[in-house]
């Protein structure tokens, strides 16, 4: 089932560099895993902004839930989600 | 190049029922022109709004004004559009 | 799987009054019906507004969908979704 | 009487976790007895947020505003209310 | 108990005069008798636009929501509801 | 004359305790001599927020903003004022 | 008493015109008459936009009210009003 | 002296298809005129949206609301304007 | 010529007591000097904020943005401006 | 090809003035550098404002992502992209 989730990363001035720089790290590599695992689908970096436009595919809103939570980055995350489905036009068999 | 484009469609009680079957049909089939060709690369349906959140592939921002304006329900369209670019966490070769 | 829906109703000034009244006793009944079926688990008036709180028990996106676009009122719905799971401090057993 | 609430929690950054946890674990208690109470009579997570939607069944809006008052994490909560009523079209005995 | 209800009128341009002249005198007969009953406590008129701030007194949401729902201007109505309770601060009997 | 004036409190989480328990103390004392004078005429808690709706009588507008700025808690206020008049509906005479 | 009007005039493209140009034109003779008066201290235009700033001496909220309800152009104007008064740098005397 | 001016053209939908495109003929015309006088500095299309960005160099404010207020389609646009200057980080002499 | 300018002065808690003071006293010089030089044409506190509305008559946009840039309070200012020009219902002949 | 780009430079109070000042520096130099390759084709200043309104002029959205992301004063900035396209009644032949 997909989502569609919209991450906004604001990190505060007075952030500890080091600190934030491992918590990059771990996003990456957990969004690499979660890629892998065909979870998160896509990922888009909008030009200009700190913010990422993603589709997951996930068994359930808890599903979903969990892993935006578990995200390295969340708590510095304004996160939007939006359920989505097959639009009736897609000529797509892997958009649903 | 990717665009994140949203489509929120409203049309209005008064309209022509017949007038906006029609342009419905000309819609869908005009998308599955589109994304057969590549250049409408998703579209999903947001789930209880007559919304849906599209990524398209155009060579610049000139072709996107065209397909844009050129869609029969571009009239009743509501639409927001953002520059996308390949986010560095991605680890797939076709979301660029 | 649970989802939380705002349902906002705007009838137009100059809406024909037979054919609102006929929607609206469509509308009850389809009510009825789906929460007869356990889908449209929760429905609450918000006081001083035409405008309900509802709670969706759905397999998924989907069928969410297919629901509320085939509400008799949808074209005078402006309607939002939320994805809910259960919380984690909620003591009983049919809140997820 | 029947409310809607919502609640987003915002920790700041620079909380001291410890004092967070603690408040964590004082509300995560005190939601509970209300629960048991019949008082908090259903509590949602929302998929991606740090943020619940929920309905309370109170005697009056004194009796809601001293115990969201008093909930551990208000000093971190925007909350909204809403007062809300039986709908007619609800076909539950409970949801009033 | 009581709620803060804000009332703003939207009259369209091409409503019927006299139908609204009508609705307008009902209007002000039912805010009379209300007013009489003490359930309608205060009614201001914001300076510079056709907005009430008014102060109700009702025994639960329900009998308000009754009471707005059949106002005679009803459909031309945005409405706002704040649940109140007596501040702490006051010093009068009769603000709750 | 009759000003509505809404108040959102906002104390920040590192303030100092003692500091603003002070300012809560002096706040509610000012205030009551306030509506004792018959200045600060109504004051109503919103359930479930640090927010208050006030109806202040003053001689004019530069009175009315010599209170407010004078409110120990002023710095921490987002303060709204609506010029309010009679309304024509009011059957009450101290309601202006 | 000074007050900041702001008023935006939106003018319905299916109004009949002669009617319109009527209105304008007794809207510019009564501006006319309260500037003489005195009452309309000043009125400015909002460059590129059909709207303007206004600045009223009046004996009370009451009086901004009638003048502002009276102008023929109110049913197609959004009012907003701001309470203002001496401000302390201002070294002017007719200011207030 | 340059203005930054964004121009939202909203055609309703009931409009006389033959009057719109007259104004457009005539609202290219005007631009072209005012473009060769230097006037209309810059215009761009925004992709996706009938919007405008453009950029004006007048003598001072009120030359610029003439302007505006003569263009034929300016019954139908939402205009915004903002006063630019010369930035400090600028190399262009033609920028200012 | 003219402009409209609105200023919210925010400052922050933390700020240092005596150096806000210092910038205070510096304002409201520069104020004076510039109302004595018939730049800053008015001003006016809006009732209940820290905020003002002001008229300056400036030859350009750059003088007005070298005043405003140069204001003691600049950091802690939302500045909003719009241009203004002659009413054309205006009778005074010192409103342009 | 063409981007509208809005810069809102927020510089928080407490940042480090020298830090600040160098970081100006370099975007000043960084700023003339990319004008002079025409990638930064316009940049004004909004009067009042630490805000600025820029045309770039870059191959494709990648290209702009990697210059604003990379732009010194980039982590004080809010950001808006907007993709531009030649208008219909531009007579210019830059301007694409």
């Amino acid at each position: 089932m997909l989502f569609h989730v919209t991450m906004n990363v604001r990190i505060p001035h007075d952030a500890d560099p080091r600190h934030i720089e491992a918590l990059k790290a771990q996003e990456k590599a957990r969004c690499a895993d979660l890629m892998a695992a065909g979870v998160w689908r896509h990922i888009w970096r909008v030009a200009g902004q700190y913010k990422n436009r993603s589709i997951f595919d996930v068994p359930d809103n808890a599903a979903l839930h969990e892993i935006l939570m578990g995200l390295p980055l969340f708590p510095f995350m304004e996160i939007e989600v939006e359920a989505l489905c097959r639009h009736p036009s897609s000529i797509r068999d892997d958009d649903s």
